[in-house]
């Protein structure tokens, strides 16, 4: 189910819902994924794992596995004494294999190239540990105990992020970074309050679940290393690699191949490390792809403690809140820290509080390190912030639509003081949502329905990225994108955007895939970004071609530019029409040259200088319907609406696809999904064990609707959209819950057996993730 | 040996000798030449070709070879009807594979992909074709008899060269194309000569010899082709395949990996569509590699006839020249009217004649076609010109000389009304070699000495090429280059251009592989255009990303962009430093990002909108001192000196090696090489049966002296450079084997044998190539 409002009748590209150019190769197998690759002569890696979440190695024997015929390398601590081992995008505190001591069941300790992975898996088999346990920090709780283990000693920051520059670790603690905002007198502003609501939010540690694993192949040479690999972001990986290594970012060069789903597993450094260090002591490419079972030890979302306090006035307005996030970012911080900051931040809602006091925490345990997964700390934020708006609607006695009305920032409102302003408008979303949701009587007992708001900035505020367009002699087009293919059509919709900012049919651009010495920088492909931000890149840049084409033009008709008309290939003035092709031609005088034109986003081309506090906000809702089943506490979602206010959809089927799949992926985590760890040990990481929803958690009613005020920043008015519809979900669910039955669940996933509980007054949390 | 004029101290990697950047990997094996490429699944091909000259094809019968195990497809004209079959870049007259008949002994009637070479190359025996013979045109003299059998019909034109569009068949002959050149009044300018000296001389049909043969994989994808191959002209083959498959240029990627020497045997189309053709059947990469004996029959020199007639006075000055020359092009025009084109004009040579008339004639005969090679008709002309000017100076009684002294054009003179002036210094390379050459009275008996112009245009007027640079975040940079490196050190060369416009060292810089997808349109690596041409791009993109980085320095340090300074890798104002890095991570906000620049060279660029008659004149001087056998014949060469105005030498130890490669080339030509066929059938095509000047050939003393004046068009005042000594060394073997024994030679090879009879008043001219 899909409206739209305000389509552009001039655009004829942008605004349509092209099939995706890649359909017709992943539908018939034919698409070459990132599992699919090879590369010529590549060894086959497996890795041994800890079997152990903290603990001292006392000794690596290779010896066996080298001598197993077919092994060509093993890599242990003892081989990258060279090069700098550690990676990370906030600290540079991973190794790529353990280096003396382990922090995680799960964390590579050695790793074995040989002629086939049947033969390197004998080889793992035959490296000899020996482990010498440390005391397990499992919890958030373990964690910040007085006379707890240090998971790690002084930090080195990466650089990598401008606005982490000044990370925040608490010497001597287990907390890698801190994040604090104040607005207001808080304190002052509870004072005021009629109401005010106290409770702990938890959110467990979830797991992305993309339909395939980290694949990285790695070829190491005398001039550079060459990598292909199922990256997010390839360019901070060339540059990490870069680093590690030794070597000019020009002397690495990064493929990616199209990827079977991400959702923020892939962001940042990953598996290449390992892959090009057994790459170059075997002195042949190796390939390490990683076994569903290992992208569970590999990364997961941050388990999340939430304690949130909101005051209102009488009258339905909301005065102050003050929050405490506390996040399980597991043995290595990753990108922890950002998700922190996202956390907190986003923790506040889109409303008008008068004071505002948030703290975050950042924690290390010995468990599976936590980084980037849609939405980025947002879904933690809101399951507390917006389960907490319903309830205190509820204390209010207001009706919990009516309530976030009356509180809710509009369009051109401030998130703080100096922020970029609201771009998303969401009353008209509450509007679209209330003619749809029916009325109270509709419906049959046990049936409730709730909303909550999916609201982050979005988007890379501090981010580049790079375009090149290439309009080659036959007036066909290359464009260069660095967002990635990870399903979510990217491809398709940069192909789109430089058709129609080139006046060309579609099949006469082409976008080839990720290649770090083809593709102009891009920062990466994750926050919602790449429409937008890599988009308006490639947007600049064909227009910087088209400028060149109506100069070319006006030359040859003799002509003004401003009577100059381009449309489907060719410039027209009046009657007179030349193709790209003749005007290539005239100008180089033979059919061979090319125009190029290039373009960037930078940090302050939407918002002036200091770029804003985001490029844009994603603004969307949630509306759910449910029935529960008192005897069993089983949850049924019957209808779930998710609104997203796209600015422009450049291509809606794909923007439909794209907060479908986060509401759906945003229902698992309501519903499903957790990972339970037991004295650090995951129980539960394989596809068997670990519950994702599947076609038949569908809800009978299911869709997205599609805001367009074509008021985005980027490309044609385009937003980012993606992460919103994840944020929504359980909170969502949980309200429907709430009206359903009368009782607030707070923590997830809500299981039937948690619900039951609830059902029954008993006490629902147990020991579980974040404590 | 080697001198250099001029060096510039303010430069700091332009003019070094950098070593090659490829050099360890190549000396060591690592290096992946075409030859070397493996992608993943793909199928050998093996070729059948016709065992007779002319036939018309009665049946192909593929069954039995395609019931072979192992077979995946047999490829015949029947599979192509659906596409345009045809490629050249004058005419589209070669097929992929012969349909309906065949035109020369050896040309490919049908194609064979198989799990592997073996299989291929049983299932090509199995395929039966029957023949029905034609008459075959065998010699020049055979195909402009009247009642000749006529090789082709009406000659579609390809439209690639603009010079070229006016192509002149003349219907209903085997002349595919005639060019005429008239300067002044011939007639009257002969009437004033004092002496008038015509001859008939003739060069051999000769082979390239490259170590490397021709290497081109395929693979056929729904959205487009992907070909690996060792093409000289990656962008007009990418042309090509998009007109012959129906698909727009952004849809053929041409990737160009190390290819071992071409020497114009690999200039433009070759085995790429008939790669591309059995892809597409075969649903499978394919690789077609061809045999050297394979290669022999793909394309040779153009075996060529000159009648030549020159006058002088008295008084040494060159009155008039009269020329005519037949070229014999094969079945097949390849790029053979280009070839005509430029005989004709070379054949002029650079001498103040006031009349001239030359008629040159390309003539398609039932041969193994002939195309482009080291110096594209320059040798034959030459051959003819500069041993008649030797004869004439002998005639008049003065020294060879002090005779082209007299007559040679200088520096800013006319080659013909309204050409290019010419910019290469002769009358200097005279003196050097003057100085160098030794007195008459040092030779012992039966030795001699000679010298002859190596004169021609070069570079290619009517192209060009783009280029891309890339500054990465850490200040290395990536330079998008399509020339390719064929062994003559392009990518070291441009790397040296690029990293002196940006103040880089060396090896911050990197060129890869051109690849159409990454690489910006280059027209080719032939006509010594790199370092001049595609040098001019990279220099000029490089120097617009210089002035980015004065600017962002400017706007840093709050200074004017001319007290600016870069070096080593940074922006210098006073006492003041940033780094690239530095300044671009000031630009961008954050470690990311990269500055782009391109730059362009295109006809008109370095000589006014018309583009001149040629970029610049490649100029040099062959030196022989030689000894001559009485009893067998044999000629030694004892010295051999190659002189060269190469305006800068960007890297004079490469420069060196380009110009004592060609002339060690030319001394095969000269003394050994020649395609010998019987009844259209070669009956040396093999390195076995055809005589390349090994190491054993080399001159006692040899060497290339480089003359340098800063002056040339090209980056820092370069020049081409490589083609003008394969010009030279002919005739200056002839003027010297005359200087020791007194006999004129008019045809190549001067083997022994022909040597010989010379010495023995016997004629020289047997029924050989040319007629």
């Amino acid at each position: 189910m899909t409206r739209r409002d305000g389509p552009d009748q001039a655009l004829k590209i942008v605004g349509q819902s092209a099939p995706r150019l890649d359909a017709v190769d992943k539908v018939t197998g034919r698409a070459v994924y990132a599992s699919d690759y090879v590369v010529p002569g590549m060894l086959e890696a497996r890795i041994l794992r800890s079997p152990v979440p903290h603990a001292r190695i006392v000794r690596v024997d290779a010896s066996r596995a080298e001598a197993l015929p077919g092994v060509v390398a093993v890599l242990t601590a003892a081989d990258v004494s060279d090069i700098d081992p550690y990676y990370g995008p906030a600290f540079k505190d991973q190794p790529l294999v353990a280096i003396d001591r382990v922090r995680y069941q799960g964390e590579p300790v050695a790793a074995v190239a040989a002629i086939d992975a049947a033969t390197a898996e004998a080889a793992v088999e035959l490296i000899d540990v020996a482990y010498e346990d440390l005391p397990v920090v499992e919890t958030i709780d373990d964690a910040l105990a007085d006379g707890s283990a240090r998971l790690h000693g002084a930090l080195r920051t990466s650089g990598h992020f401008r606005d982490l520059r000044a990370l925040a670790p608490i010497p001597g603690t287990n907390v890698c970074h801190r994040y604090h905002l104040r607005r207001g007198d808080v304190e002052e502003a509870f004072a005021s309050a009629d109401v005010v609501l106290e409770n702990v939010y938890t959110f467990p540690a979830v797991q992305h679940c993309a339909l395939e694993s980290h694949v990285s192949i790695a070829a190491w040479r005398p001039d550079g290393i060459e990598v292909w690999s199922s990256a997010q972001h390839p360019f901070p990986v060339r540059r990490e690699l870069a680093e590690m290594f030794g070597v000019p970012q020009h002397a690495v060069r990064v493929h990616v191949p199209l990827i079977g789903g991400a959702f923020g597993q892939k962001c940042y450094t990953k598996m290449e490390p390992l892959a090009v260090a057994l790459a170059r002591k075997a002195g042949r490419p190796v390939r390490v792809a990683l076994s569903m079972a290992e992208a569970f030890l590999t990364l997961t979302r941050h388990g999340t403690r939430v304690r949130i306090k909101t005051g209102a006035r009488r009258d339905g307005s909301v005065v102050a809140r003050k929050v405490e996030l506390w996040l399980d970012t597991g043995a290595y911080a990753d990108v922890g820290p950002r998700v922190t900051q996202k956390a907190g931040y986003r923790s506040i809602g889109p409303y008008r509080f008068a004071g505002v006091e948030v703290d975050a925490s950042c924690i290390y345990t010995n468990k599976v390190p936590a980084g980037a997964f849609r939405g980025y700390g947002g879904p933690q934020a809101s399951w507390a912030g917006e389960s907490q708006m319903t309830e205190l609607a509820h204390a209010l006695g207001m009706d919990p639509v009516a309530f976030r009305r009356r509180n809710l920032l509009g369009r051109g409102d401030e998130y703080q003081s100096g922020d970029t302003p609201i771009d998303g408008d969401l009353h008209g979303q509450l509007d679209r949502l209330e003619e749809v949701r029916g009325a109270p009587g509709d419906l049959p007992p046990d049936c409730g329905r709730g909303i909550a708001i999916g609201f982050k900035d979005g988007g890379g505020t501090h981010t580049v990225s790079n375009s090149i367009v290439r309009l080659h002699a036959d007036g066909s087009a290359t464009v260069g994108s660095g967002s990635v293919e990870i399903g979510q059509g990217a491809r398709t919709v940069m192909s789109q955007i430089a058709a129609e900012a080139l006046s060309l049919p579609l099949h006469h651009v082409r976008v080839p895939e990720p290649d770090t010495d083809a593709t102009p920088y891009d920062q990466g492909t994750s926050a919602s970004r790449s429409t937008t931000l890599m988009g308006y890149a490639v947007w600049q840049a064909a227009l910087d071609v088209r400028r060149q084409l109506v100069a070319l033009a006006a030359d040859a008709f003799e002509a003004p530019a401003d009577v100059i008309r381009l449309a489907d290939g060719a410039a027209i003035a009046g009657q007179r029409r030349l193709t790209y092709a003749d005007l290539i031609a005239r100008h180089y005088g033979l059919a061979g040259g090319e125009l190029i034109g290039s373009g960037v986003f930078r940090p302050g081309v939407f918002s002036g200088p200091l770029g804003g506090s985001t490029t844009f906000w994603e603004a969307g809702i949630g509306f759910a319907e449910i029935h529960v089943d008192r005897d069993t506490g089983e949850i049924r979602v019957l209808r779930y609406l998710s609104t997203v206010d796209v600015g422009r959809a450049i291509n809606p089927a794909l923007c439909e696809g794209q907060e479908e799949g986060a509401a759906m992926q945003g229902l698992g985590h309501a519903l499903r999904e957790e990972l339970v760890f037991e004295r650090g040990q995951l129980l539960n990481g394989s596809l068997i064990d670990y519950a994702v929803p599947t076609i038949e958690a569908l809800p009978r009613e299911f869709g997205a609707i599609l805001i367009e005020h074509g008021d985005g920043p980027g490309p044609y008015g385009a937003k980012g959209v993606g992460e919103s519809g994840i944020v929504a979900p359980a909170p969502a669910i949980a309200a429907a819950v709430h009206a359903a039955t009368g009782v607030w669940v707070r923590d997830l996933p809500m299981t039937p057996e948690r619900v039951w509980r609830a059902l029954r007054g008993m006490d629902q949390r147990e020991p579980g993730p974040g404590g």
